[in-house]
C-alpha cells in the first residue's frame, strides 16, 4: 500500500522532440487521477500502459498551454473509445468553455458525462472528499490563476490481529465489532481491549502537487508535513533573476520549500530546455534538501511510509 | 524542383503510443505549407528537422480533433520561439475562435501576426495565389463542413539557352528580353525565334489533399489532372458499410477518384487503428489505381516530373 506518482511529462513550456510538458498519473487507495495534461499526455498514457477506463478525475493547475494542451485530444480519445462513466475535471473557470468550444465545433458530444469543478485560486478549497481521501487545491503565486493540488489519504480503520483473537477466543461474529473499535468482553465477562486485539493502520500518506509557481513561503503553509512534495523548479541558480521575471522557482527554492514544510521527500521537475543535464537541479535542491529526486518521464516514484522507489514504467528499449 | 511531402501523422481518429494523427508538411517552389495539424504536430516537426520559422501557412481541412487538436500547441510554441514574422491560418469559420479563447485564457498574446481566412466548405475558392503558385479549397463530403486543398505551381518562365544564344551571337545585355519570351533581332536585321534560344520549362506540378471525405466523384472534378492525389482511405474493402456510416472511404474508393481524376500518382493514408498492416490498403487500392503508395509517418514523398522518390525523413534509430 502506498501512492504510485508517475512522471508523463517533465519539461517546461513546449515539447521537444523527446521530452513531454507537464503530465502525472497518481494512483492513491486503487484511484487513478490525472494532475495536468500536457500535449502528447494521451501517448504517454498509452506508453505507461495505463487503463484509460480508470481515470475519472483529472485537474487542471492553470492555463499555460504546456500544462492543459492535451485534454480536449484525450477527451475526445476517452469518447471515441466509447467511455460511459462519468469524469470530474477541476481546473480554472474558464477550462470548461475551451473544452466545450471544440466539441461544438466538432459536432460531436461526448459519450459520457463531463462534470466541472471550478478551481479558485485565491483561497485553499476542499475539491473531493471520500471516507479514504481529501483532495484539495491551494493558491499558487504565478503569472496566471493557478493551483496547487493537495492529496491526503485519511486513517484507515485498525486490522484485526487473527491471531490475537484465536488466543483470546474471540468468535468470528465478532470480528466487524472489533474492527470498528470496540473491546471485546466475553461470555465470562472479561473484557480484552481492542488495542490488544488489532494493528494500528499505516500512518495515511500524501502528495503535493504545486507547478508553476514562484517561491512563497504561503506554499509550504499549505503542504505542511506533507510526505511527498513536488515543486516546480523551472531554472538554476544561474537563471535566479528570469526565474523571478517569469514567476518560476529555481531548485534551491523548491528546496527551501521542501525544508519549510516540513516536507519528507521533494520531487523536482518542469525543467526548462535550456538545461540538458538534470543532475544540476538535483543537486543544487540537495545542498537544502537531502530527500530530493529529479521526476524523469515514464518513470514511476513509490511513496511507502518507508521511503521511496523509483522504476521505469515502460521496457528498456519501448520508446519514449 | 520538384514538390516535397512529408508526412507527418497518417493514423486516423487517436493517436497511439507511436503513431501520429493527420498532418502533413509540403515544400512547394520553396515555401512550406503545413495542412491540418493533429495533436504532437510539432513533435513531428521537430523530429523531421523542420526549420519552424519557414512554416508561414497553415491549413485546416476541418474542426475534427485528428486534424487541429496539436495547432494551439504549434502556434503557442512559435510565440515562445520569439517568432515575428506573420503566420496565415486557413480553416473552418470557428478556428479562429478556439485558437483565440485558448490564447486569451493563457494572458498571451502572440509575438507576431496571426491571420485567419475562412474557408468555404460549398465552393472550390483560391486562397492564395503568387506568380508561382496558386492554392486553393474544394469541398469535400464528410460529416461536418470539410475542405480538400489544391497545390498547383504555375509555369514558370522559359529559361536561357545559354550555347544557342552564343551560336546565334546574341549579347548579354539582350538576356532579359529573351527570358521574357520575345523573338531576337541581329543588328543586320535577322530574327531568332525565341524558342530556340530558349528551353522549355519543366511542366508544373500539382498536389491534392483530400481528408476527411466519402467517395463523391465531385472529387475528381475537382482535382482534375492532379500530379499526386492524397486520399483518405480510412478503412479497406472489409468495412465498406463503416466506410459509409462514418462518410469516409475505403482504399478501393481513393484508387477510383485517382482512376477519375486521371492523378499521376495516388497516396493513401488515415488509416483506421484497427488494421496493423497497412499493405492491405495498398494491396486493394493498386488492383484498381497502380501508381498508388500507403502514406509512411516521416517518410518524404518527392513528386518530380519524372516520378516519386521516397525517403525516411529520421536517421535509422531515432525514436519514431
Amino acid at each position: 500500500m502506498g501512492l504510485d506518482l508517475i512522471i508523463l511529462g517533465a519539461a517546461s513550456a513546449t515539447p521537444t522532440s523527446n521530452q513531454y510538458t507537464t503530465a502525472q498519473l497518481l494512483k492513491m487507495r486503487e484511484h487513478y487521477f490525472l494532475i495536468d495534461c500536457g500535449e502528447g499526455t494521451q501517448k504517454q498514457l498509452r506508453r505507461s500502459k495505463t487503463k484509460f477506463s480508470r481515470i475519472n478525475h483529472i485537474f487542471i493547475s492553470h492555463l499555460h498551454g504546456d500544462h492543459f494542451f492535451g485534454l480536449v485530444g484525450l477527451l475526445s480519445t476517452f469518447h471515441l473509445l466509447g467511455r460511459t462513466s462519468p469524469l470530474t475535471i477541476y481546473g480554472p473557470p474558464k477550462l470548461k468553455d475551451i473544452v466545450l468550444t471544440q466539441f461544438r465545433a466538432a459536432g460531436t458530444f461526448t459519450s459520457y458525462p463531463m462534470h466541472f469543478v471550478v478551481t479558485q485560486h485565491k483561497v485553499p478549497q476542499v475539491l473531493l472528499e471520500t471516507d479514504s481521501y481529501t483532495i484539495s487545491s491551494f493558491p499558487l503565486k504565478h503569472r496566471i490563476a493557478t493551483t496547487g493540488f493537495l492529496f491526503k489519504e485519511k486513517t484507515l480503520k485498525r486490522s484485526l490481529n487473527k491471531a490475537a483473537a484465536d488466543a483470546h477466543g474471540v468468535p468470528v461474529c465478532d470480528y466487524h465489532w472489533i474492527k470498528e473499535g470496540k473491546n471485546w468482553t466475553s461470555d465470562e465477562g472479561k473484557e480484552v481491549s481492542n488495542d490488544l486485539l488489532t494493528f494500528d493502520p499505516l500512518p495515511p500518506l500524501s502528495y503535493a502537487f504545486a507547478s508553476d509557481t514562484m517561491y512563497t513561503p504561503d506554499t509550504a503553509e499549505y503542504v505542511k508535513g506533507v510526505d511527498l512534495l513536488y515543486h516546480e523548479s523551472t531554472f538554476c541558480e544561474d537563471k535566479n533573476e528570469r526565474a523571478k521575471q517569469t514567476m518560476h522557482s529555481t531548485a534551491a527554492q523548491a528546496a527551501q520549500v521542501a525544508v519549510e514544510a516540513g516536507a519528507k521527500h521533494l520531487l523536482i521537475g518542469h525543467y526548462s530546455a535550456r538545461y540538458t543535464d538534470k543532475r544540476q537541479f538535483e543537486e543544487e535542491a540537495k545542498a537544502i534538501f537531502a530527500e530530493v529526486f529529479a521526476a524523469r518521464e515514464l518513470c514511476q516514484y513509490s511513496l511507502l511510509q518507508s521511503g521511496i522507489k523509483v522504476k521505469s514504467v515502460v521496457p528498456d528499449k519501448d520508446e519514449k
